[in-house]
C-alpha cells in the first residue's frame, strides 16, 4: 500500500487591512488549506479571496472555525457549553462553504482552530460537539483533530471522516500528547529532525518521544505553520524528505 | 389564476442574553421568516433556534443578511462597495445555510436587511452585488426586494428568480416608492385600512398613492413587522381579509 | 458608631436597540451603579443615558468592566493574562470616566462583572491586575470585590479603597464563599430570609451557612440583581429591613 | 514671531496579533501622536504601549477616535446621528485618557479618523458634535481638524482650542478643499514638492492649488503618513526643510 501523507496549512487570516501570513507562496506546497472563518480572523472579502486561491492551485479547502475573539486571536479558552459550541461551528462551516459553492467548488475538511482545537482535544463533549457540527452541515467532510485526541475518538463515535494531525515541529510525550510550549525541547527547529520525525510517523507510525519512548501515532494530516519565518524553506525540505522515502503527499480524498 | 401572496417577516433579531421579537407567536401567522445572519443581529445559537422553529411549523427559511453593525442594528447606512456586499452577503448566506442543512432542510429565499435593502433598493450596482451574491451562493434561491426597485431590476438581469415585496403598513409615492418615515400619514396604523391596501395590491396590482393617484405595483410578498406591539392583531387582521378576498397566502415555490 | 451599607446594582446592560433591566426604577433605591462599558454590554450611548440618570438621582457611578464578549454577556471565563486584564479594565474605566466627566461628575468605584469577577475573586494575579488598574487611573476609586475574595486582598495590599461586597440573594459555605448556583439552596428566594440574612451580615458581621455555621464576613456594599422580576419589592424590602434595624443604606464615600 | 508647526501620525493601529505600522520608528521624527482607540483599530493592549512609548519620547498624545468598524478601518462612511457621534467621541477619547492617566500623563489633542473626519470636515452637525465631545470630556483638549472645515468652525464657536491640519502630501483644489484622490495628481510623491508646499504653508499662510492659485490656508499641524513606505524618508526631509526655513517643530501648547 502507498504511504500518504496529507499537508495542511493554516490560512486567510488576514483581517480588513491587516496582512497575516503568505497564503499564495504556501499554496504551492501544501494540499490542505484551513481557512479562518471571521471568528478569529479572517472578513469575508478575505476569505473568497483565499477560497478562490486554494481552489485556482488545485488545494483542498477547509474551514478553521474558532471563537469568536479577533483580539486574542481565538487563542484564548472560552467556556462555551457543548451547544454554543456546535452552533458556533455549523455557522462557520456554513459561511466558509458559502464562498466555496459561489466559487464552484465545495469544502473538504473542517479544523477547529486554536484554543478550540486544544480545548476540544481534551474534553469529550466539546469533541463530540465539534464532530456533530460537522457532521450535520455535511456528512462527506473531514474532520481535522490532534491524532489519538478526544476529537477522533468523537469522529468514530459519529462514523465520521477524520484525518488524524500530527506535527513535525513539535515534540511528543510518552503519551502521545504534544509537548507543552513551555518545555525547552518542545518546538523543532531542526528541519531535517522534524522531516525525519514526519517520515517515521507515516512510514512506521512511530513518534520517538521527548523522553525516549516510540510511541504509535496516526498521521494522516501534517501541519505546516505558515506564519513561520522559515515556513516556505520548512515545507519544501519535508515535501522533498516525504518524496525520497516514498511518500505520497495529498489530500485525504 | 389564483391570487397569491407570500407573508413574510424578519426574524431572530436577538443576540446572546437580549430578546427582541416574538418570533414563535409570529411563525404561526407568516409563510416566510427572514432570519438575521450575525452581523446586525442573531447569534449562532439564537439561528439555529429560529431556523429550527420555523422548520417544525412549516415556514420557509430565509436569510436576512445586514450590514456588520450591532450597535446600530444594521439601520445605518455604511459605504461599502459592490464587492465588499457581495462578500458579506455570500458569508451571511452560507452561515444561515449551514442551519439549514443541520436541520435538514434548506434555505428558499434571501432578503437583505435595514440599510442595505434600502441601498440596494436604489444603486444599481450594490443590487447586482446582491442578486449576484444571492445566485453563485445557490441559484434556486429567491431573492425579495422591494417592489419596482433596482433589486428586482437586478434579478431579472440576472435570471434569478425573486419576489416583489410590498407593506400594508406604509403608504406609498407616485413613483412606487414609500413614503419616507418622516412624512406625516407615511406609517398606516389603522389595520383596516392596511388590509384593503394589502388586498387591492394583490388583486388588482395597484396601491393609492399619498397623493391619491392609483399606481401599479406587483405583490409578491408583505412585510409584516413582527416586533410592533400590534404585530399579532395585524397580521391575523390581514389574513382575514386576504382570506375573504380569495387570496391564498403562500411561500414563493 | 453608625452601621452602613452599600446597595449596588449593574446597569447599562442594554446594547443598541435591545434592552435589558430596568434602570430608571432601580436607580430609585439603590446608592451605586455598577454601568456596564461596551465590552459585555453597554454601548456608549446607553453608558451617556446611564449615568445622567445615575447623577440626576444622586446614585453614585462606577464602572463594571466585562470581558469583550457580547454574545456571552461576559460571563464565560476567558483565559486571558494579567497584562491583558490591566488594560482592559483600564481601557473600559476610561472609557466610562469619560462620561463621567462630560456630565459633570466622576466615577466612585469599580466593580468587574461576570466571569472577569468571578475569576478575580480567586485568581491572586488576575486580582492584582485589576487592583492596580483600577489605582492607576484613579486612586480615589472605591474597588468593590466579593467579601473575602482575593479581589479585596489585592486591594489591601496596595491601599487601595475597597468595598466588600455581600449577597443577600445567595447563600453562603463554611469558607464564606457563595453556594455554587447548581446546589439546591444555592438562592434564597424568600424577601425576609433575605432580609434578614443581610441586616445580620451588616449588624453583627456573621452569615450563617448552608451548613449551618456562622461564618464571619465584611460588608461594605449589597449586590442588587436588577434584572430579576422581583427585584423592586426585595429591594424595598430590603431598605425597609435596614431602616428597622438602623442601618443606614449610603454609598462608600 | 517664531513660526512654528506641529507633526501629528495616526499610530496604535494594530490590533491583537495584526501589526501595522512603525510606530517607534515615526515616534522620534513627530511631536503629536493620534492613537487609535479600540474601535477601528487598537486594542487595549497596543494602546498602552504606543501611549507608554509616546510619552517616553516626549511626543504628545492624542486620541484618534473613529466609526466601529474593525473590517473597513474606520474608513466606510456611516450615517450616525450626531447623538451618536457625540458618544462615541466621549467613549474613545474616555478610554485612551485612562491609559494616559495611569501612565502619569495626560492627552493634548483629539483628532477624528477616516470616514468620521472626513464627514465632520463638511457637515456642520457632525462637527459641532465632536468639538462638544472634546469640549465635554477634557476643555482643554485640542481639537485637530482638516483647516479650513467644519471642525475648524466648530471649535471656534465652541471656544475649544484647535489646530488646523495640512497636508504636504496632497494637493489643494482652488476652494482650499484636498484633491479629491482619484484626480491625477492628488497625491504628491516629490518629497521635494512636499516640503516647499509645507513651508509655504507655515511661512506664508498659502498653498498653490491644483490650478494653480495662491489659496489661504492655517498650517498648525501636519498629517504625517507613518504607514507609507516612504514614511521615514518623508518626515526627515520634511523637518530638515522646516529646519532650514526657521520653522520651529512643536505640539500645540
Amino acid at each position: 500500500m502507498k504511504l500518504r501523507i496529507d499537508l495542511n496549512c493554516d490560512m486567510g487570516e488576514s483581517f480588513g487591512l491587516w496582512k497575516m501570513g503568505n497564503d499564495v507562496a504556501i499554496l504551492d506546497h501544501v494540499t490542505s488549506a484551513n481557512i479562518a472563518c471571521g471568528f478569529h480572523a479572517g472578513d469575508p472579502l478575505t476569505m473568497q479571496g483565499v477560497v478562490k486561491a486554494a481552489f485556482d492551485k488545485g488545494v483542498k479547502v477547509g474551514a478553521h472555525p474558532g471563537f469568536q475573539d479577533l483580539a486574542g486571536f481565538g487563542r484564548r479558552s472560552m467556556q462555551v457549553t457543548p451547544a454554543e459550541a456546535y452552533a458556533m461551528v455549523v455557522y462557520q462551516v456554513g459561511a466558509l462553504s458559502g464562498f466555496a459553492r459561489a466559487l464552484g467548488g465545495r469544502l473538504n475538511h473542517v479544523k477547529a482552530h486554536g484554543a478550540l482545537y486544544n480545548m476540544a482535544a481534551k474534553d469529550q463533549r466539546l469533541a463530540d460537539a465539534l464532530a456533530r457540527a460537522v457532521h450535520d452541515v455535511d456528512p462527506d467532510l473531514v474532520f481535522f483533530g490532534l491524532a489519538g485526541s478526544e476529537m477522533i475518538l468523537a469522529a468514530k463515535r459519529l462514523g465520521l471522516r477524520h484525518a488524524s494531525e500530527v506535527f513535525g515541529d513539535r515534540s511528543y510525550q510518552d503519551d502521545g500528547s504534544l509537548s507543552p510550549r513551555n518545555l525547552p525541547g518542545a518546538m523543532i527547529e531542526d528541519a531535517d529532525v522534524a522531516a525525519a520525525q514526519v517520515k517515521r510517523m507515516v512510514a512506521d507510525g512511530l513518534v520517538r518521544s521527548m523522553q525516549g519512548k516510540d510511541v504509535p501515532v496516526e498521521a494522516d494530516t501534517l501541519c505546516i505553520h505558515g506564519d513561520q519565518p522559515g515556513a516556505l524553506v520548512f515545507v519544501k525540505r519535508i515535501r522533498a524528505e516525504l518524496a525520497r522515502a516514498g511518500v505520497e503527499v495529498q489530500a485525504p480524498a
